[in-house]
């Protein structure tokens, strides 16, 4: 056994005791009154590299949510590595259906229990203890390491863009690792090749100046909330299918390589559903369910709201109407063209007697893929074979991680997924939790592909 | 001048002194927290009451919010006039429009600013204040008065059926007179011929187990927004025409002589507009506007939510979905009629992938009428003349009072509306209020009223 898998094991529950005091920063990022607590995450992971031999551990302003940049660069004539990952947090909500409050965590049979815990808060500990393990044992890396974490991902990451262009060089590297992502199962790697982006959109629907009695006035003046049901009910047809005119037109239809490695994927129809707690599943025909959880776009209304929501009735036509919407875009789909698409549905189909807007929520970005045999992924390959024992799958994700395609644009480097969360759970959902098995294993796993990565093909620098 | 008259016009501070206290009990009788001042409200009426030489004055408990009575039956072979209000509120939400506190009264340009100004604490005190004048100035009254004033007309009087089968020799009558209710206009009166009965229901629908991350899984389960927002746009189609299967068959067309006096009714499209501020009116084909308002059934949704509300965005598709819907009937139409209906079409029309339940709210009433020609209605008619110079128009109103149809099938009478507040005074929404001019109309026309009731038919005690 390599003597930072001994010291691994050594320190196994003093690793667990640090992540749980990291899990108890209520660090969300999407709520104003936690801003201090994000800093205060920031400081925690700045203090965390530190005490791990990490070198130039900086805090970092954005203007926004704070980053944190560290790095150990000794190893001449090797490629250089950038890792990331992210110290924010989702919400709560709702927090009646937590077993245990969301910021107290709990470790209950070989998981833990907090928000956070899963997205990313434990995976994103693990390359900073990988790279301790290495450097207490062998006093120095294979490969230059520079760490990156941010404090805004759960919002988009809104001050990232600006921030890796005004610090270019700083991180420069040959590649990216992100600790933000997820495997496919407890047993089974994957290499992940494409994420979606998003586009976050809110529209408002107004109609009568004031509330108005709905006895009184009902029935003569169009109700916005009716308004409303006709809009979302006209954005997608009785199929699940997105009938918003020019929403598929930058679409990259999937080939027929895209469409052989996603049949390669097992996958339990009868599993999915139990587990979603659906009788039946629904979605875009002509694609299986993988497909259009990978490689289609959606658009989901993810709120509504108007009028009267508390116990009982109230006689009221709401002045207003709300809905928030996100949709996942794929290659070549843009934000902008999908947020001119929908604001232009709205204006054809909004009914007679009252005004709809659109507007762009802060959630905004591009799709993101990676070849398959990239270098990087043929390194993520080796380890996770010897790791798991098995080859990995080649798969996407439906969901977005707009770092990916922001150090593409900014770096011009590739991100390799190397992350150990499981989408079971329960990320941006109650009682999130992360597998003890998932951090052990991924400790073993950033070591062994910092090794790896020592071969890889330099040039970028 | 007639010396209750001058009474009348002595107290006038004082009775706007006695509004304001009564304003300012916040009995909401929908928040059970608001339950304490709903019964502060009704011993503020009976103190009041007692102190105008109403005798028998009793605050009755209900199981419910409390009803207040009172009477004064010295006019031997005279008839016997039930007079009916009630002092409980719609809440206050959206609080922050209200431009003073709501329960913190404020009279300015001639009216008087509080939720329940106008619905129903102002009308309601007029014929307390009218038979203290005609007493303290003549010591008897021209018929045999009883009052009942209710705390839980805004919720749909649950308990008052009950209270009035168990009390019907208490409350046996000629004839009830209604403070609760509306005017046409400040200088034009008007005989309210009917009022159309509620059916009040909430539609949950339910996906998912959990909320689910709207990227991974969006696109490959059914969204219950989105199911909600089908159901809501399946309820009416693009005119606004009610297509629940079953909903209208129950409804009595319009004669040709409901149409001509609701077309002798002067209607300013443009005025109506402008008041509510919308740029064109909608609803049912075939009918004009106060025909839709008054006579012909609706179907409104008064509130929707699920999934994410607050500021920004989050990624979920939420688990469940929630609409309350408020049907405004018309005769011969039933609320189980109704009810029953929408829960066929829902179970028709939910999409694949998720279950969608209707429960019944407590609001649940029948519609109402009474004939134009009606002896309590020609006495108003003698009266309104009287007091505004012209003759009251022939209306109905799109509103519920439930109450009317109770005292027709528990007391075998019917109601006169003799309600003085008018539908522009922002009743169930911000900055409520009643016009003085209207209060001071009120107390003289109800001096009139039980005046020319006394040659009104017996035969009912």
């Amino acid at each position: 056994m390599s003597a930072w898998l001994t010291f691994l094991a050594q320190k196994r529950q003093q690793h667990l005791d640090e992540l749980c005091e990291f899990l108890q920063i209520p660090s969300v990022s999407s709520l104003p009154e936690c801003a201090e607590a994000v800093v205060e995450a920031a400081e925690w992971v700045a203090n965390r590299m530190q005490s791990a031999g990490i070198e130039e551990v900086c805090v970092f302003s954005t203007g926004g949510h704070p980053v944190v940049y560290g790095e150990h660069r000794h190893a001449t004539d090797c490629p250089t590595v950038l890792i990331y990952g992210h110290f924010d947090t989702q919400p709560v909500d709702p927090e009646d259906l937590w077993e245990q409050p969301p910021f107290d965590p709990l470790i209950k049979n070989q998981r833990i229990y907090a928000r956070g815990a899963s997205d990313n808060k434990g995976p994103m500990l693990i390359p900073i203890l990988a790279v301790e393990a290495l450097l207490k044992t062998q006093g120095t890396l294979p490969v230059n390491v520079k760490f990156l974490f941010e404090g805004q991902e759960e919002i988009g990451s809104p001050q990232i863009p600006e921030f890796l262009e005004t610090h270019q060089e700083l991180l420069s590297c040959d590649l990216v690792v992100s600790a933000d992502g997820v495997q496919w199962a407890a047993d089974q790697p994957a290499i992940y090749l494409g994420f979606k982006g998003i586009c976050a959109l809110q529209v408002d629907v107004r109609g009568p100046v004031t509330d108005l009695h709905s006895g009184i006035f009902g029935g003569t003046v169009q109700n916005p909330l009716h308004a409303l049901a006709h809009l979302i009910n006209s954005m997608r047809d009785a199929d699940g299918e997105i009938c918003v005119e020019g929403f598929s037109d930058d679409v990259q239809p999937l080939n027929d390589l895209d469409r052989q490695q996603i049949a390669a994927v097992p996958f339990d129809e009868e599993a999915y559903k139990n587990r979603l707690g659906v009788k039946t599943l629904f979605g875009e025909p002509g694609y299986t369910t993988l497909e259009r959880a990978w490689s289609r776009p959606t658009l989901e209304v993810v709120g509504v709201w108007g009028g009267f929501q508390d116990e009982g009735i109230k006689a009221v036509m709401p002045a207003e109407a709300h809905a928030k919407i996100s949709c996942r875009l794929v290659a070549n789909q843009t934000p902008q063209a999908i947020s001119e698409a929908i604001t232009r549905h709205v204006v054809r189909h909004t009914p007679p007697g009252v005004t709809a807007t659109v507007v762009s929520l802060d959630s905004q970005a591009l799709p993101y893929t990676i070849p398959s045999d990239h270098p990087g992924n043929q390194a993520a390959h080796a380890v996770l074979k010897k790791v798991y024992g098995k080859d990995p799958y080649y798969v996407r994700l439906g969901g977005t991680l707009p770092i990916c395609d922001m150090f593409l644009e900014k770096l011009s480097a590739h991100t390799v997924m190397f992350a150990f969360g499981l989408d079971d759970e329960c990320i941006h959902a109650p009682n999130e939790f992360f597998r003890l098995q998932s951090f052990e294993r991924g400790l073993q796993a950033y070591g062994l592909l910092l090794e790896e990565l020592a071969t890889y093909p330099q040039g970028n620098q």
